[in-house]
């Protein structure tokens, strides 16, 4: 066992085996050796560097599944604030290389140092996406770490838009976890061992898992409305858009290298949506349903003429159409990466308030809208304003938690995420 | 467009494209034809047969995602319940083959007739498993369709169980639709055109969503206690095996090829889990957490020695350990075929019932438990009632809902699910 207590990035999720063998013997010995040949053959072995300039689960491609998580901090002092980082960072490291979440010291008589659902399981590309709310810097008017001075100018309380229906048992958090993977249950497990390790710190207070459909690499998802999602964002692969929208630059001191996450689930009355004629629903999205194309053009990835007009004068893209109101020509040129997941919460009960007005359980249902920016102000304020007052897809779209989170720039190894923060105030 | 209005197995999603054409014109022709070299490329390409003597998702291998749905019958006339199950059954049929719920006759002045978010996708081996749940024989003492004379002996009122939580909202159901695939999306959809199509005849009652990590074949998957399950499973591969513990024999008339579906969401407390030392988990369960051997034994497949004990004379495997319980040898030969998935539904508000007593926001996670039987009474009722007293494991899980349906056998083509019942009566 030559890997015993290994922290390199590739190893397997051998940690928890290992540790596991003091009472296991035996048994836990040969399965640390059939794991490693079964893991060999295992789909969703690669997995995305978690060191690095800027924080994964960003420009990383799009996972297959999600864990959102926002937490309160109990926390009295910003060290043990600080410390809950760097212990965070560490474990999010090694899971996302596929280990166990802390060096294991299993010995029969301590709880297992991992819940142990993904032993066996392939890294299968998470990502640990770590935010700080407003709440971090000033909560309830008080400066309880003593970092009021350096909250960031973009870290702004989120305004209240239109519409919103914002529960507070799903809206804020001072500080906030997107895992992403392509498999539910390493989503899952990464959160559930993180929230674990920040107990008397920090106490989880929303959650939301998420999904998207598995298409063939270069095809955008659909939607939960049946429509293609993220046309608009600009190229991940281009550096130059990046740094013009995605990572925050000089202006942001400790913020350097990161971005602001917006993350908001947004329940869509799916019940109403599906009763809308097809005509209709494309001129709402100003799109066309089966190929993603905007209205008057062909493929999805044709330009978007918003100056076009039918016989009658009309705007082929209508003026209140989701696809105009987003179009970066009509927002002062903003951009945001949007990065958003389908969520599915089973039912809830619903007082419908459109025809024919039951009264029932409906599809618990949504979009939990991600997106990432260089500074929300000229992002996704400046873009969901007016959006919130004028987009015909309100009528199926309600916006009911989330909030805006400071992602810092990523860590060295041997650094925290936030490091710059916490130690420089 | 060659494949127009095809029926045919193994066709592509294209219903619902070549129907929007008469709206989007070439965009949409351009799609379909832009959508039939995707989807060659596409993983998820496999489909699982829908027609046959038996249902599906009974002994199919487990795919990664359910969507568990129950249904409460509005319908005054037999007719109208046998109508919807043909209109289920083809739609059915139609969607484990990767097409559109319907024949599509979109002409943009109609609701679509598949709410399209399926579109590009591939089948992801789908498969729907329909179930009758004691209410379409007789509900608050009404024959409300001439049916009750037909109820068969094995389906049941479930006994109240020792522990049982069972809150209304998520528990019975006159219909019941299991819909399993690879994909979270595919799954969701295939429910949600179910429920559309059921508009007036039935109503949604209940559902929940599940997963199952992806381990490679041939893997045991682990549930979120960590622990390998599933293990003691009769082969289904073995048709004796099948015959004996899981199919309706001659004794069940019309349910003959069928099955008896027990489906019960159980909370897991995983905060109070993981507090748990390895080796009072190991007791608990009765096996190596690692291996998932049975405890004394080194592998998995190793038999179980109930008999064993340790040189103080205590048995090895604890009295009152779950894989005691379970075993067959105790049960006098009962088997159940388990078809868990996990389930997610984010946090809720828990007062904890342990040390340390915190209130708060806990994960709302567990197993939604699904076993087949030939017959309940000798079966999930006859293991679970002894389980449910004495398990150790109760201390940590609660079954929240739930119920028992008589999964009819399968439909030839022309056929609908359950028309000899319908029928025959």
């Amino acid at each position: 066992m030559s890997d015993r207590g290994t922290d390199r990035p590739g190893a397997s999720r051998r940690g928890f085996l290992t540790g596991a063998a003091g009472v296991a013997s035996g048994a836990a010995i040969t399965a640390a050796m059939s794991d490693a040949v079964a893991k060999a053959a295992q789909p969703g072995g690669q997995s995305e560097p978690f060191w690095g300039v800027h924080q994964g689960g960003i420009v990383t491609p799009a996972q297959r599944c999600v864990y959102f998580a926002a937490f309160d901090l109990l926390a009295v002092k910003r060290e043990d604030v600080a410390a809950l980082m760097r212990s965070w960072t560490s474990a999010a490291a090694r899971m996302a290389a596929g280990q166990s979440a802390t060096a294991s010291s299993d010995d029969g008589d301590d709880p297992p140092a991992d819940s142990g659902e993904t032993l066996g399981l392939a890294p299968q590309r998470l990502t640990i996406t770590f935010g700080f709310g407003p709440g971090l810097f000033v909560k309830d008017g008080q400066d309880r770490y003593g970092l009021a001075a350096r909250r960031p100018p973009a870290l702004i309380d989120l305004p209240r838009f239109n519409g919103d229906q914002l529960a507070p048992e799903r809206t804020g958090g001072d500080l906030a976890i997107q895992a992403c993977a392509d498999d539910a249950q390493v989503a899952f497990h990464a959160v559930r061992q993180l929230a674990r390790l920040a107990d008397g710190v920090a106490q989880i207070r929303w959650a939301q898992p998420g999904f998207v459909a598995g298409y063939a690499s270069g095809q955008t998802p659909r939607n939960l409305m049946g429509f293609k999602d993220g046309t608009m964002n600009p190229l991940t692969s281009d550096p130059k858009l990046m740094e013009q929208f995605v990572w925050v630059g000089d202006e942001g001191g400790w913020m350097r290298g990161g971005s602001y996450m917006v993350a908001r689930p947004v329940r869509i009355a799916l019940e109403h949506w599906d009763r809308m004629k097809l005509s209709f629903q494309e001129q709402t999205m100003g799109r066309h349903k089966a190929s993603g194309a905007a209205l008057g053009a062909t493929r999805e990835s044709d330009p978007i003429d918003l100056n076009a007009v039918d016989h009658d004068g009309n705007p082929v893209i209508p003026e209140y159409s989701h696809v105009r109101l987003g179009a970066p020509a009509l927002n002062d040129g903003a951009q945001i990466l949007r990065r958003s997941y389908s969520y599915d919460n089973g039912l809830s009960f619903v007082a419908e308030r459109w025809p024919p007005w039951r009264q029932g359980m409906e599809f618990d249902a949504g979009l939990l809208f991600v997106c990432f920016q260089r500074d929300p102000r000229t992002g996704f304020v400046k873009i969901f304003e007016k959006m919130a007052k004028f987009d015909m897809m309100n009528q199926f779209t309600t916006h009911i938690g989330g909030g805006l989170f400071a992602c810092p720039g990523g860590a060295a190894p041997g650094q925290f995420v936030g490091q710059r923060l916490f130690e420089a105030a």
